[in-house]
């Protein structure tokens, strides 16, 4: 079966280098960026090229969201199946005659970063059986947590990680605007974050809640208020607390 | 310099266990639960009573915060020092003939689980610069995160830390809400939770925020908005949304 991976960037090249490890053969590399292409051909022995697209059995589209309708048109071969790597979007949005499907990495890429690919989720979706156990099994391969689902489904792992890591991100900015005013380095509370992470590792977050308001703790609460001076802090305070409240019942 | 430990909980076993691998020498440990102290006494061979708090010149209570005033009054020796470990008293909540101070550690301490003390974030606060110099010198041997802040200060590294750590938790809560109903494993995002938080160990949060607020990518907010069916959900998508745009200007 050949393969042929598109896009130069960092899915491009971290699922090039998980088949890699897997000895799951690549047979190109193809894209815009020759400098890209070129470290990751070196490093992985795989040939590239920017201009002609490889006869292949299986096309995976590793590009911006923004990018992958054009990039998908450029397959013109007909018997063969094509699969982009995006949580957002339906695998309909490849146009051409082929079989159309979705293999999607749940997680943030950066270059320099090595990854244990093992546990990183992939999330599959095909038009037919036959085409769904292929790439479950390549992803099977790379990691103990794979699932089969579709479009919609992508929507509820899309939204659930804007929760959990978007905005909890968000909520890091904000802390540090906190501390940063108080002149408290923010990197004081990296132990404290890092065991509210390790936590939940073993226990339901929601049995793992601390803190004033699922104590009810209003003497805290009103504290609080009236230290913070800034009107978004003061949104995200009041709406994280109620919905505390709301959940634990109090 | 005679020390007593007083308290028998998480808090007292884990600050008995520091100051013991610093070569800091606890005279006793006091408390009223027999077993606990008990356990803690012949871990760490030191002495322990239920009854006769020994004559000591610093006295570490580390109770809860309801209990810190009554507990305090135990002691009612005169020329001696007593601090207490909570992030949200005043030392003036300490009532007795004694020079009082704070030394609060920033972390949630768990009875079984090991921890890195050298991390752990230590504040400071005392009557006079002699104790003042005496508790960093204690903090700063088992921490290399010390620093002297007083009461008010205190408050708002707990609200950094509501914001940073407590708020955190209840999206994970608020987003295993939403992989649940999907029956979509939760454990599949601890991997990115975790690029999460190791990302704002080397970039400030703020230079390090993903998801489609930021992106400004309305389409994805409008599936998002309409995928929630859950009021508090909502409310928090909202909000944190409308807060990453003002932040970053959008």
């Amino acid at each position: 079966m050949k393969i042929v991976i598109i896009g130069s960037g960092n899915v491009a090249y971290h699922l090039s280098k998980a088949f890699d490890a897997e000895k799951i053969e690549i047979s190109q590399v193809f894209g815009r960026n020759e400098k890209a292409l070129e470290a990751i051909s070196s490093e992985l022995g795989i040939p590239f090229s920017t201009s002609e697209l490889q006869d292949a059995d299986f096309y995976l589209i590793c590009v911006n969201d923004d990018s992958v309708r054009e990039v998908s048109k450029l397959i013109t071969k007909k018997n063969c199946l094509v699969a982009h790597t995006s949580g957002s979007l339906p695998k309909e949005i490849l146009e051409g005659n082929y079989r159309k499907a979705s293999f999607y990495p749940l997680q943030t890429f950066s270059k320099t970063k090595r990854l244990d690919y093992g546990k990183i989720p992939f999330f599959v979706e095909a038009e037919n059986q036959e085409d769904e156990i292929l790439l479950k099994n390549f992803a099977e391969k790379i990691s103990e947590n794979v699932m089969v689902s579709n479009y919609e489904k992508r929507k509820y792992i899309h939204l659930t990680a804007v929760f959990s890591c978007n905005f909890v991100n968000h909520l890091f900015s904000r802390a540090k605007e906190i501390s940063d005013a108080q002149e408290i380095p923010f990197h004081y509370f990296l132990p404290l974050i890092e065991e509210t992470v390790e936590k939940i590792h073993n226990i339901e977050p929601k049995l793992a809640q601390t803190g004033p308001a699922v104590r009810n703790d209003t003497r805290i609460l009103e504290i609080h208020e009236k230290l913070i001076n800034d009107d978004e802090q003061l949104k995200i305070y009041k709406t994280i607390n109620e919905s505390i409240k709301k959940m634990y019942e109090l």
